[in-house]
């Protein structure tokens, strides 16, 4: 098991039983989100945007047009906290202290990596594609499509998870109350498809897109 | 129909066809998320983290402990950027950068106002208990709970909605090829729940459980 060292920044301070600075923590936390909150400090202050995100190996990645001004900041080297949520519960505890959910996320510091390298592009579209719908076969990118893209990338290096799974936590005296106390899970289910309006006749609704579960609907 | 002037920050400079000024929007995004994530510009850098978020009337609320450094820094007048993140269903295009996924968010840019009477703090509570499990009712709060929880309220003022929902955008050329194309819907679906382990004996799950719904699945 790897362990990352917790930082100043990602060592967790409010309840620290919750952390989790394991890698294969993290990765399993990041490959389940199909989006993350990257927050940069503006000039005019913070600013906090959701995007989609893929992890592959130690490396998360993210991508977008060369006119968003969020991107361009990250590209010149601007700090961002990259923030990835997954709610697994709400908990319902007897007093309105004890309402929660249980979570899952992760939160990465670092600056990004330009990638430039079109090989490396074509690549990062393809694990994009495999990301949001897996099997999902698509046309090759164009090299003008390739370069009017940003895709940059952040090591997973100072990083932690943090993870509340254990549902009620009242205090023994409420234990007694006559209101009911639990969970409720919640799972991202995939509804029916629906063809884009102007799909070529013939081409039917593939296997892999009837078949579409989330992790959490598993 | 309430419009929000667009401001330095919040108006949507891409793709501003996808942007929403008007409250009832901005309010029904809000209302149908559990969480948020806000960020802070904090010295060492930006921050993000994820916290359950309600609307009442004007106002965004958070709470959490007076031990959280984040709440911390915003009841002491950090400026914060909250982002509210729907996704409505993953795009399946006929080439790499026609995926996507359909999607409501909202921003809101503001600072903080610490909420400091007793019984308002009474009724956000119970505010809170709602939001997660409607129709739950809980033992009242105690003076010492309600003590030791900071809540704190953002005006709905500096904020936009940004709302993708027109499925797959493929280039014209695109539309002949032997590709499928369409979307995926996504709901947030409640699963059996789970008593505590520790209920007392006799307590039934109530109906209101029993018929947990988010707003996506209904």
């Amino acid at each position: 098991m790897t362990i990352i060292t917790p930082t100043e920044k990602t060592r967790v301070r409010r309840r620290p039983e919750r952390a989790a600075y394991d890698l294969q923590t993290i990765h399993d936390i990041l490959d389940e989100a199909l989006v993350c909150h990257i927050g940069v400090a503006t000039e005019s202050g913070p600013r906090v945007i959701p995007t989609a995100i893929i992890r592959i190996g130690e490396h998360v990645y993210v991508h977008g047009s060369p006119n968003n001004q969020l991107l361009t900041a990250l590209a010149d080297g601007a700090p961002a906290c990259i923030t990835v949520t997954l709610v697994d519960s709400v908990v319902a505890g007897r007093s309105g202290f004890g309402m929660s959910m249980d979570y899952r996320s992760v939160m990465i510091f670092g600056t990004a990596e330009k990638i430039e390298d079109i090989d490396e592009k074509e690549r990062l579209v393809a694990a994009f594609v495999e990301d949001i719908v897996p099997g999902h076969i698509v046309r090759p990118p164009k090299k003008k499509e390739l370069a009017a893209t940003v895709f940059l990338r952040f090591p997973i290096s100072e990083a932690s998870a943090k993870i509340r799974n254990h549902g009620v936590v009242d205090p023994e005296e409420d234990h007694a109350l006559d209101v009911w106390a639990g969970v409720v899970p919640l799972k991202l289910v995939a509804g029916e498809p629906r063809n884009c309006a102007d799909l070529k006749p013939g081409i039917p609704t593939p296997d892999y897109v009837m078949r579409y579960r989330r992790p959490s609907a598993k």
